[in-house]
């Protein structure tokens, strides 16, 4: 079972993530892995240092585009794939869906040019559940920069924070366009509310759309 | 005009590149940037550094193939067609025939796909002229070896001379193959001789495939 967190800066990704890997856990009985693109695999480390920083405002998008791929196929490789033959549930802050918002929606890059890059990258292992964590983009910009300020990475890792809101506001379309488009794989999640109504919404989604999560009986 | 020379390991590629440029310059007159994939760019530095090193046997056919992507994109909007734009001469040690021949005919992938990649990476900057260096490659090897040694970096740069004879068997005949279904732009000179001979070659492609290159009148 492979499940993706997508949605613009401020959603409150993380925090959903983790208590979605909790509840998994503990109330479902199952072992999880999470990951996060960019950066999940050895080589992504490296990659995301690069691709976040400040310091690389002169990247073109093209060569972005390919460092993202480059990335998502070391990670499907050598991360994702493996733990989902282990029969692990793998939960990944962004993916593949990410590449065709940002770049194509968001840099008028063709989304389905990039979707077909993707599927190379991927080779086969697309998500069984998308969650798209929705939110006004002013909302999660806010939220994005004083969480940054707070944890004191805005130079780290503020390269996209600091983008305009037009390109949040086309990269917030992008992605309620593109999951209209692929309704059976994606639950769109209204992450304005509070953290426990938003994961109230979470389980519901994994629930509806996963049956096979259903409370497995107790080894006993 | 743009030349980019390719050819597997140990065919001489630098020494012919270093006695064109000193012949464009002295005896044509021309400002030429010399440049190479991986690492013409910023970006590609590092890229190059992760892509060579041993260390990065790991790494996947399909991420490998994006990381050359993301470094000719990159390669080409920041050095290669500034420098063109300039007027220069641009010559390039390896460029998108590469990816084609090492990714397609050496490890399988697809080169109609790959072609189109390139497409995307490059923006409609093809090379003017491409020499192909042609080599035995049992002989080109033990070249690329002995000067490995003999300049000690072995470790950093020698995955691809580590891959076995049969792999660069494939490659120079998907070098000549490539070759002849592109045979307007590609020049094959044998490698094999001493360097003034394959210079004599090299210089007498550029002459006859850009008749632009003629000796221009001294400024006087």
């Amino acid at each position: 079972m492979f499940i993706t967190f997508e949605g613009i800066e401020g959603t409150g990704k993380t925090t959903q993530i983790k208590r979605l890997v909790a509840w998994l856990t503990s109330e479902r009985g199952r072992t999880v892995t999470v990951t996060r693109e960019p950066g999940g695999s050895r080589l992504g480390t490296e990659l995301r240092r690069i691709l976040l920083s400040m310091e690389s405002r002169d990247l073109t998008g093209t060569s972005e585009l390919f460092l993202y791929l480059a990335d998502r196929a070391q990670h499907v490789a050598t991360v994702i794939r493996p733990a989902l033959d282990e029969g692990k549930v793998v939960v990944c802050d962004r993916f593949a869906d990410s590449t065709v918002v940002y770049q194509g929606y968001g840099r008028g890059l063709d989304p389905r040019l990039l979707h077909t890059f993707n599927d190379v990258a991927v080779g086969g292992t697309w998500p069984d559940l998308t969650i798209l964590m929705d939110i006004e983009p002013a909302l999660g910009l806010n939220r994005a920069l004083t969480r940054n300020v707070r944890e004191n990475k805005a130079q780290a890792e503020g390269r996209f924070e600091a983008e305009d809101l037009e390109f949040h506001n086309r990269v917030r379309e992008g992605y309620l366009t593109w999951a209209a488009l692929h309704s059976q794989r994606f639950a769109i999640v209204d992450a304005t509310p509070g953290p426990d109504e938003v994961f109230a919404a979470v389980r519901a989604a994994v629930e509806e759309r996963m049956p096979q999560i259903e409370k497995q009986p107790s080894p006993r």
